[in-house]
């Protein structure tokens, strides 16, 4: 679904792009679509540039190793899963030039048949840059998407992995205990409302989908939910204080009710020694780069204001 | 709120209702609206029949009081608080018949001036029914505000302050947490989208408001948060496996999908020795009393499917 989608996108808007996938269905529904497929996967891999790989966290390895052994030196990869540090791992095992990737897009389906180019539109797309990462490499995967028009966070894959934990992973683990905590009492379902049916809307999601998300970023997601938990016994502690409990829930009521930022107007960074260093200052602080220009990036220090659908 | 929206709608319904207000401009209001207002508190009490008692919480036992020394023997009070057993336990008291109510319909506004019979519409009202409670005084109330057009569900007070901190004193405690677990973090935030956005959206409720609820229920709510983090810790033990933590998440599925019920055909409990126990059988099992007959009580066995707004 992100692979065809990221393909109908950059086809649409006249970019050279051309895809292959294992499934030979899903290369003829492709074709079908007018899209360009190379005619194997070491054929794609030979012709170098960028390459985006679609495929799920456990398929990563074996496509790594194949494209490395048929790709030119010069060639950067690139992935879409939702996490990131054991990406980085296993990138880590290769020599080609990586920059992890993640489309905060989704919807509930998969496979070719569910993508579209709107389903990125809009969506913020986090890049990740750590020590090793190739600056030139990074600045090329972000033409890429910016010319999409999807704006490009930057961060480290241990920070994309933190906040993803906090801000998708762990409500999927919280909606799925409310639910299993008023599961056996039909009075307390009787009496849900919209309160328990927004706090749990995720809990319909595929629970594969949801086992591979929040399985995937275990480490991260462990830690956050630690740290809730210590929030929530924070609240606890405040149960027999009406005065307490109200300030214990004002600081959460103030962030919330500014959230979405508005976004701020954009500024230009000059291509420069400073770059890595602004553009990770630049993400760390709920930045983003909208555009690439030959001497610099334009960013805007306010976060996205994400127009794209979907459970991420 | 809820004092004028009940006046309003009983109003409309046609029934003799008369209201009184401690504050002289909401009974001038109440006037110029055309519902008839008590000139004085013990005035309204001397008419004795059913008295709702619409105020917060610490005001209830000054007004039972009040209304205890000037009312009939045979005078029944109810209220609209979110809480049951402390109001048992305030009522139990003062020698008049007492029916705990709560009816599931809210706004984040308050007094008067947000009353409205709309807001009343549809709602499922919660009527305990306690070991001590007049089974007579339990029906006077039921038709009263099944005359409303609000559908009746019976239980025990412990048997709502339970169901109620599951759907919704527990959401709010998690949606606080949520946030307060995002706010020091520009990227969290900035990469926070749909599953964020729901998961946290009862965190804008009123602090001082969000605090009376949970605050006013702390028995129960801590019984449950501890309940929810024991079965944050069984999914916690699930993250490094794919399979068990899909069927984590699958138990939860499963039940998220198929709620809210259809609800079933209506069928009508007759008056009778057992009546006491299969209205707490029903309301213990999500059913509800849709209107009451000279001969006995119709029901529905499915769950309220309510119309009402609001943050219940």
């Amino acid at each position: 679904m992100i692979g065809g989608s990221l393909t109908r996108r950059l086809s649409a808007a006249g970019e050279a792009v051309t895809g292959w996938d294992a499934d030979p269905n899903t290369r003829a529904d492709a074709q079908q679509a007018g899209l360009a497929v190379a005619p194997s996967l070491a054929a794609l891999a030979s012709r170098g540039g960028v390459i985006f790989v679609a495929v799920p966290l456990p398929a990563l390895d074996s496509v790594f190793a194949a494209l490395t052994a048929a790709a030119p030196a010069e060639t950067v990869l690139s992935d879409v899963t939702s996490v990131k540090q054991r990406v980085r791992a296993i990138a880590g095992s290769y020599g080609l030039s990586f920059v992890g990737g993640h489309p905060m897009a989704g919807t509930a389906d998969s496979g070719f048949g569910a993508a579209s180019a709107e389903l990125l539109a809009g969506a913020a797309w986090v890049l990740t840059l750590d020590e090793e990462t190739d600056l030139a490499a990074w600045l090329a995967v972000a033409a890429i998407v910016t010319a999409m028009g999807c704006p490009v966070v930057p961060c480290t894959s241990a920070s994309h992995d933190e906040a993803v934990a906090k801000v998708s992973h762990l409500p999927h683990l919280l909606a799925a205990a409310l639910v299993i905590g008023a599961a056996g009492d039909p009075l307390a379902l009787s009496l849900a409302a919209g309160s328990f049916r927004d706090a749990t809307r995720v809990a319909m999601t595929a629970p594969a989908l949801a086992a591979a998300m929040c399985g995937g970023n275990a480490d991260a997601l462990d830690a956050q939910l630690s740290a809730c938990i210590a929030q929530l016994d924070a609240g606890r502690r405040e149960l027999s204080s009406l005065e307490g409990l109200a300030q214990w829930f004002a600081a959460a009521e103030a962030v919330r009710r500014s959230w979405p930022a508005v976004p701020s107007a954009e500024t230009e960074v000059p291509a420069g020694a400073h770059l890595r260093d602004r553009l990770l200052d630049l993400g760390a602080t709920g930045g983003h780069v909208v555009a690439m220009r030959p001497d610099g990036v334009v960013v805007r220090s306010g976060p996205v204001t994400s127009s794209a659908p979907g459970p991420a």
